[in-house]
């Protein structure tokens, strides 16, 4: 009885405390972030209501009682546009919410009653959750931070003897031009060092568009309120080495090499670096969404591309004493999902390899994480389901299949095709068997916003902080 | 002739010291800031050849031998977009460039033979050139920086008792209705308040499009990277005033009131106090531009409310011991030019009438800084000239007349009628005599890019770093 009763005094003063959590949200561009964040806020403003959070026990149980949204603490982030995204869905035909760009911000004031009552039983505890949303691409340059100017030039995949280029290679055509024909040692003409980073930057765009994502410097795509300036127009400059380092060094300050070194360094420090410190590292929990879908649809040099961008993108998260980050600053992330998004892009049949497809992808980085103890888990869904699972007869066969609208408005069943359980292969690509499409939101019926599996994440990600 | 060789000594140490100007032009929004930035680049670098420098001493005596551009100091800051205005005016038709937003920067490097040779007669020297561009909607929200959010809001004229409201008043019509129905004591909801600032944003932008200048904060007009962020979510409170002081203070830090008084705070703090923190003070010399004309074709609530937007910006240039600004950090503005610009567009017999009317406007501002020893000069110009002052034959007098082709592409004679030299009253307005007309500028001749004293302005601004 006494020990009991010290439990729950415990208890007590723990739920009096105030209760925090930093949940981020990233991904690269079109991996659905905004989708993600909406419906998350949608979800737990509507626990009890038209919410559907079955996985997530504490709603299951009727111990979560609601969330309020309330002012957020730093006055310099822009907000997450939740009701421009709700309008959106709600628009008659439905559209998909506007992307953000760059940081934005959102604070809900979750309110439930703890797992274990007892004597205090009416008693209700509060968690304040902090929801962030910012590009994955700025994790992307996370590797810069471990270069210097010369050796990141040389570790960008421009190299002239190149025999197998690809695509992606083709797109910076116009910039390698331009940069062949530029002199190290000369004197640095700021125009023509402008107009060549601006080939550089139409480059990194042309590539993004073409479904490309390891793209590096990150802020060369969403340039902001620095579009101009002079820390935005560095470049690699293909076929120079370390062999060469000796005598780079010796060239006079005004000269195109040093410039760009100066650049570069104001870039790591002005840029990457406050990313970092002011943010990255005070978030508590984060979510990684991956398109692995898109990817697969775009075929192998972009699916290949995909993969290292990820493998770049999660070394962020890699908290080996060795890390970069963790000599920098201390991240606190204590637990990490990864989840492969659109899963109802797909049949419910193929989830499993879904999530497979997206353990394959990440092996590397997944191992490295589990043996930095990093708590990870891999999932699949869909924050707003778009599609219905159907199943139909076809030659004598029960197959499943998708009912749902195209962006265009044509409503369609099909069968979107198999998804693969491990990385796809020469045979894979060279079938072509993945059709996949991409369906506008499904009209809301009753109020709720269909998902799947998003309560999985949320219990992964807050369950035990309403306990 | 000892003594002469100390001169010549001295004289030659001074010239091997690193000189160097910051020179910033500012002005409210369509008052040819980029015109005048760019012919300004325009005429140093074509010295001696296509230029028309007179009334530039140095240049005149064949001193000046040329300007180049160098990388500029500041890394982070946008680089001013020469190329770019230039090629818009080189285009067929031509076209005025596109103005600039935000802060940019640009630096030469003139070389100068000085005045004074003798011994080292074939010496030349350099001077830096550091050239800023900002917005002189940033130097409104210095009264801001003299207020707490109670003092501001009651200085903003939304008095609801007023009788006499204009048509500025009307255009925040539908904020008003908006925050008549809003309890400062009420639990701040962050949607709301959200929706109530962008309303007030909105009667901010709708006022600068109908030609009104005294706007504030000026940040909610050209919001860039903080859009959406509740530090740009604020507005005034009508009907408050300092007698409820009290009564105010006591509310909970989660009410409507205190939420506002944090955000009014951030703002001080995180965006007026950087921008004369790291760039107002740092600059020596600063040239600020008025469109009288436009004003005065605009009628007399927006000439009186120009009338009040630049006793405001002035405020900035005053450095009376009790300035806030002096309290604050310590501008070393050594000298300060005021033009009117678009000269062009009056009969040269008007220009006189033009500097004593901008004189008029400014005479509190003027008699303040001279007051204080700020050495100040006022004067009229056109950075590019687009008309040409002809005579016509009109009931057999000769008249004064301006050629030029409006943006419409028609070619037009006409007097643009007379320009009062003391403020205008209720008798001019009611004349309604002066029909200014927007021109496009003239195609280019011979190379040269044609002004109106802008040697004047390039004399006062840095003709004695040249001697």
């Amino acid at each position: 009885m006494r020990q009991s009763l010290a439990r729950e005094l415990n208890d007590l003063l723990e739920r009096g405390r105030d209760r925090q959590l930093r949940l981020a949200v990233t991904g690269l561009s079109n991996s659905g972030k905004t989708a993600f964040l909406t419906s998350l806020v949608y979800q737990l403003r509507h626990v009890g209501l038209e919410a559907r959070l079955d996985l997530l026990p504490a709603a299951r149980e009727g111990r979560l009682l609601g969330a309020k949204r309330m002012a957020q603490q730093d006055l310099g982030v822009p907000r997450f546009p939740y009701d421009q995204a709700m309008e959106a869905l709600d628009a008659t035909p439905p559209r998909w919410p506007e992307p953000t760009r760059g940081i934005s911000e959102l604070r809900l004031t979750l309110r439930y009653r703890p797992a274990r009552s007892g004597l205090f039983q009416r008693d209700t505890a509060t968690l304040t959750l902090d929801l962030f949303d910012y590009p994955g691409e700025w994790l992307l340059d996370l590797p810069l931070l471990g270069h210097d100017y010369l050796s990141w030039s040389e570790s960008q995949p421009f190299d002239p003897d190149a025999r197998r280029q690809g695509e992606r290679h083709a797109l910076f055509a116009d910039w390698l031009d331009a940069v062949s024909t530029l002199d190290p040692a000369a004197s640095a003409d700021e125009a023509q060092l402008a107009a060549i980073a601006e080939r550089y930057a139409q480059g990194l765009r042309a590539a993004r568009a073409a479904g490309f994502s390891d793209l590096q410097p990150g802020r060369f795509l969403l340039p902001g309120d620095l579009e101009g300036a002079p820390v935005l127009q560095f470049f690699p400059l293909p076929g120079l080495g370390d062999r060469d380092r000796a005598t780079l060094a010796k060239l006079p300050e005004d000269s195109v090499y040093q410039t760009l070194v100066r650049r570069f360094a104001h870039y790591q420090q002005h840029i990457v670096k406050p990313f970092y410190r002011d943010h990255f590292r005070r978030f508590d929990r984060q979510i990684v969404l991956v398109d692995v879908l898109g990817a697969l649809n775009a075929g192998p040099e972009r699916f290949e591309d995909l993969s290292r961008a990820l493998g770049t993108l999660m070394k962020s998260f890699d908290y080996g004493k060795r890390s970069l980050l963790s000599r920098l600053f201390s991240p606190r992330i204590d637990r990490l999902a990864i989840a492969a998004t659109k899963a109802d892009h797909v049949t419910p049949e193929q989830h499993a390899n879904l999530v497979a497809l997206l353990e394959a992808l990440l092996a590397e980085p997944l191992r490295d994480l589990r043996f930095a103890a990093v708590p990870v888990r891999a999932m699949s869904l869909a924050s707003i389901r778009a599609t219905q699972a159907r199943e139909v007869e076809h030659q004598g066969k029960r197959t499943a299949a998708l009912r749902g609208t195209t962006l265009d408005g044509e409503e369609v069943l099909v069968f979107p095709g198999e998804v693969p359980a491990r990385l796809p292969d020469a045979t894979f690509w060279s079938r072509q068997g993945f059709d996949f499409r991409a369906f506008r939101p499904a009209p809301r019926e009753n109020g709720t916003l269909a998902h799947i599996r998003l309560d999985v994440a949320l219990e992964w990600l807050l369950g035990d902080k309403l306990q």
